[in-house]
């Protein structure tokens, strides 16, 4: 097991692009990927256009192991997800028997299980269900590609779905040091050190809140305990100096 | 003036990957940019990845008429934008002089003024300065593409000086209304509206909290009194069927 399996997002939502709505979902796709040992090497949030959504999933499908995304499978006009991923597979869209079947049990009877609610029936070809406990209409898989709501409960009940299933990698393990130093007075000491230790990723994020600066120092690697022994000694030479 | 002036936006922060931090710059920049007519037509979050950094330039800079990126310009070792806009564009980076005196009276004197404060003075050739009212290390533009640091609050004050120097379009306006009714419930209504207001997007957005479901719908077009009229009618045809 190497550390390389990698992911990609694809967040499908103007609503995004316009600055109405706050992403939250690419932190918490990304924190349980990296539970798990996939990597998450990019993120994309584009309109919902048809071209672009078709060129986007062809593009990454084919760089990561697994491709997400989340948005526009709802029963509205502006949800389009599932027409583009049949296009980038080249399959037809038809109505899955299985999902037909949860949602007409979800909306009780044929009469309220009206033709809008029958669209989220739509599936493409080949691809299999992903369950959704929060609302019924369901998600799916095809090839690598994992198509996830953008609603963060029901996108977060179809990941834990998910995520049993993927392949994951060596689990990357993190340390945080903070230091009440300003960043460019630490930056030789984090220079050298990341020279040592090659397979440690050492991040500096500097902090600046209620009039005090600082920086926290995360350090990021499969390895660990070179990431106990790094940690001490930068801990060391990260102290305030007297 | 059309409406078609198109901007993108590039999140250099491996710590968005991993998960770490809650990327908020996206929303801020997407509402600044729309409030002056300029649409965001895609952001793409990458790691601090030199290779990966100077392709992603590369590709969206042809494609827009304004890049963004945040991120990447600090003091350390991890702080690679300056070097990678230079790749992208074909042109050296050098010591700026107006970005080193700026540093050298923030920091003072020359004995505070250290090496790794002195990096911060590297800009790419033929590159203009951003201010930084809050901590002085300048961001940068060159071509059409706009450097800022990745610390919401730098970010802000960098973009407050950038925008006035922008060329806009119409600007989008936009109308919420929100209905009590399920979303599944009035997609066939915004579906004819959709067809018969072409210019104007209607874009439909579910929510469930604390037991009560809705859909907020949101209208936007350059056209405000089209949205007018839109909005009417739809407020009338959107209400909860007694």
């Amino acid at each position: 097991m190497t550390n390389t399996v990698k992911a990609a997002l694809i967040i499908i939502g103007s609503e995004i692009l316009s600055g109405r709505t706050l992403d939250k979902n690419t932190q918490h796709i990304a924190q349980k990927l990296n539970n798990q040992g996939i990597n998450l090497i990019e993120v994309r949030i584009i309109p919902d256009d048809m071209e672009t959504v078709v060129r986007t999933i062809n593009t990454l499908k084919e760089q990561v192991s697994y491709v997400f995304t989340t948005g526009g499978l709802g029963p509205t006009h502006d949800d389009i997800t599932v027409d583009c991923i049949a296009a980038a597979f080249g399959v037809e869209v038809e109505v899955n028997p299985e999902a037909y079947a949860i949602l007409l049990a979800h909306y009780v009877d044929q009469e309220t299980f009206t033709p809008a609610r029958q669209r989220m029936a739509r599936i493409p070809k080949t691809a299999s269900l992903i369950e959704n406990p929060a609302s019924a209409a369901p998600g799916f898989q095809i090839g690598n590609v994992y198509a996830m709501a953008g609603v963060p409960k029901i996108m977060q009940a179809m990941l834990d779905n998910i995520l049993p299933t993927l392949e994951g990698g060596a689990k990357t393990h993190s340390r945080t040091i903070h230091t009440p130093r300003a960043e460019s007075d630490v930056a030789d000491i984090l220079r050298t050190y990341q020279e040592q230790y090659p397979a440690v990723e050492i991040g500096s994020y500097p902090y600046f809140k209620a009039g005090s600066v600082g920086v926290s120092v995360v350090l990021r690697s499969t390895n660990t305990d070179m990431l106990d022994t790094l940690e001490k000694q930068l801990t060391q030479a990260l102290l305030p100096v007297a």
